[in-house]
């Protein structure tokens, strides 16, 4: 598919080639990400970074890919937006919005929102989250982030071996990368979480029908066994209706080094979306992983600037024309990889 | 009037002539806002977008149009500042902070807080809204937009009949555009309103004074019969004492499809200064107008950009350099005006 | 110390032979915090200006500096972040966060908490307050304006008596000017505090072993008879325990003109680190003053521009490099210094 002038709504609208094209792209902008030389390819052009609800990384991620491309940001970020509490339509918020910038990432609560809002937007609007729905950028990440590990080891997506543990029934981030992960082939996925937190039926039916292999266990010792990669995720607290409820399920499945190298592979690979609890009573990843070099989870956070970055180039269809503002990085660069 | 280096206060300042010169600035400046070119001519000055009242458009109109230009922004976009909160005088602020930029957008919630803002700030100033008194940009915007709209059936703003539909005591929106509208020769204006919420006496006298023909009426078929444009308001209810009495308006004066249909002439053109209050006890200005093409409430709101740059390039002195810096855009431009 | 790569976290870590260093390069970029020229030395680099608490001003100044060495600024001014609120550790936030840019200001409530967050950076980190610790920023801008105020009356900091004003118990910029000015020789400290607000024990006895002559007094008009600068300060009440407490003291110490020209030198400067509180019942500094040349509190201000510039500029190892890309100011230029 050719993404140019495209929303980017769902993961549902990539195919394999275009994950691929996407990632080979990704992979062409990491000098720029890695600070080795600069492009002003977007500069001149806008981005409107619409934020109607708290979302500090995700708003910053997308808003330094821009600038990493020589293009300006607009942001709102208020969570509530002033003309909406005047009884403003999603329609005309769009209409307006899209007049004042060249591509639109949104973030809203209410899912389905953004789809909404593309409908009545002129210039391309990229799903930044709506609600529990999808945040498709996420599930690019994720899975750009598990190919290049692999690779460090000699491995590809297909045939995978993956643990997802936690909270699987709320996090938008595990949902969007189980579609993303039926793409491939001889996928075999463990889902390690309480009774009241699995996966969804729908998601399982969905990966069962696209011949992903499926374990569940609600025991994370027995469930990290064997895997490549496991991908653990927060107890989605806001999303329970009651807040009393998410509690008894912190600190249930909590990963920490004693764990790990009792179970694991010597090279399984640990992910996270982030944030992570490190309060006590949650504490899903143990600090004590800290200098684990098999500890992903900053390289995965890294990993959103080429990807966001590989976005925006696409649906504005620059992907070719990066190299030709290119220059060197003339200032000091300490950041380490 | 030379506006280089000046405060852009109050349309006040505006003689026929200044809006003629502004208007053929900002002409010239669409292919610029419209992308089909870029220019750096501001690239280097920062613009200081302070505003100490939400309003989300407002602020991103001006923050884009700069943007346009090549400059940078810097932001405030708290409703409550911390230095005021800590005693700090309006002369104090503007002396602190007109040394951290080369041009000054200011929101305020009081009125004639801008002026006195501008009277210690030691770059010049422009008036992006204090309370119910001046929003001067937004009067520049409609009126290009009715010039605009208009030449497109080759009327002019001398002989135009306009209806000003809704809440014209509490619209600033409204008071400024009679002002600025009253330069013009031959201007019948139609205003339609509950009888609590009639256009100030101060404005109809001056109104009068320039010989502008106005007639009142509650009904709504009736004033919009034999005019070029309607210029639909939202009811304020944010400046009512008692927001009960607010609602009792809502709804009133309703426009839709079939009143249109019934009562207007084949091009009257729809403006409406926005947000549009779309819930269905307001409904000022019905969704089954949307596929109309006189409804230009979209590209009133899209020529802000055209008309914000052309002020920043007067008051910067730029407005001959701004070819010098041009060149052709080189990402794929989906919107469409 | 070369500086190229490291944090800026406390005023402990500047020799004077840093700060004389610094302070050449602050002066070497006036030309351009004074828009005679502009520099693009740092385009393409990304400023992360993360703010977890307000502060207008330092943030815009910060900010502003970046874009007027050319590069980008990518902004946090929510009081309360998102992912802390998730339970997540300053470590994980700053290892994320130092992934999205190539420096970070941060400002935050809590005491030590910048250190602890540049200890996970991978970026540099400058320190743009942390409660009530340090704000090194401020004293070199405070120290620069100091210097430059002297020089016009051929004066020099060796040999420099001053007269601290106001609330030394909980003024930070105070604390950290009296640690640079023991860099110094010959320097004769007037403090001048209700009994109450006094300096404390450990910043006088820091003095002393440095052979700076104290003299404490409560009395404002003895205190200020024969020195070459009086700094004021506001009273903090944010930091007291009981807010009532503060309002006692509020109002004790006002320098208004008939104080000054009673008792002070002709060329006596007025310093004073803003916001000052302008409500009449504190008043610390009055509006009589305004027309005093020697009133250098805006100049003072300014100055931050500067030595903001100069640490952005030492700490990504560019001083060297900003004439290279420097060119001519090509807009009207009001500002008046």
């Amino acid at each position: 598919m050719d993404f140019s002038g495209s929303h980017i709504l769902s993961i549902d609208q990539f195919e394999r080639s275009d994950v691929e094209k996407l990632f080979s792209l990704a992979e062409s902008l990491e000098p720029y990400s890695n600070k080795e030389k600069i492009t002003k390819v977007l500069d001149g052009a806008i981005l409107g970074n619409m934020f109607f609800e708290p979302s500090t990384r995700t708003r910053i991620s997308f808003g330094a890919s821009f600038n990493l491309l020589g293009g300006s940001v607009r942001e709102i970020t208020e969570a509530g937006s002033s003309s909406l509490a005047k009884g403003e339509s999603l329609a005309d918020t769009a209409q307006v919005l899209s007049g004042y910038s060249d591509i639109i990432v949104l973030r809203h609560p209410d899912e389905g929102s953004v789809r909404k809002f593309s409908e009545s937007s002129r210039v391309p609007v990229i799903n930044g989250g709506d609600g529990s729905n999808e945040h498709p950028s996420q599930a690019l990440l994720d899975l750009y982030t598990i190919k290049k590990e692999l690779s460090q080891n000699s491995k590809t997506v297909d045939g995978l071996k993956i643990a997802l543990v936690g909270d699987l029934k709320f996090g938008r981030a595990v949902h969007s990368l189980c579609k993303i992960l039926s793409l491939y082939d001889n996928v075999k996925i463990k889902l390690i979480s309480p009774e009241e937190l699995r996966l969804p039926e729908k998601d399982t039916q969905l990966l069962q029908s696209k011949n992903v292999t499926l374990e569940e266990t609600e025991n994370l010792e027995e469930g990290i066994k064997d895997v490549d990669i496991i991908y653990v995720t927060r107890v989605q607290e806001e999303r329970f209706k009651n807040k009393d409820d998410a509690k008894k399920y912190k600190g249930l499945l909590s990963l920490n080094k004693e764990i790990y190298t009792a179970n694991c592979e010597p090279n399984t690979v640990i992910m996270h979306p982030l944030p992570r609890d490190s309060r006590k009573h949650a504490n899903e990843l143990d600090s004590d992983l800290y200098e684990n070099p098999n500890l992903a989870i900053f390289r995965q956070a890294d990993n959103g600037i080429s990807i966001r970055m590989a976005l925006f180039a696409l649906v504005l269809g620059v992907e070719d024309q990066v190299e030709k503002t290119s220059r060197a990085v003339n200032w000091h660069v300490t950041r380490d990889h």
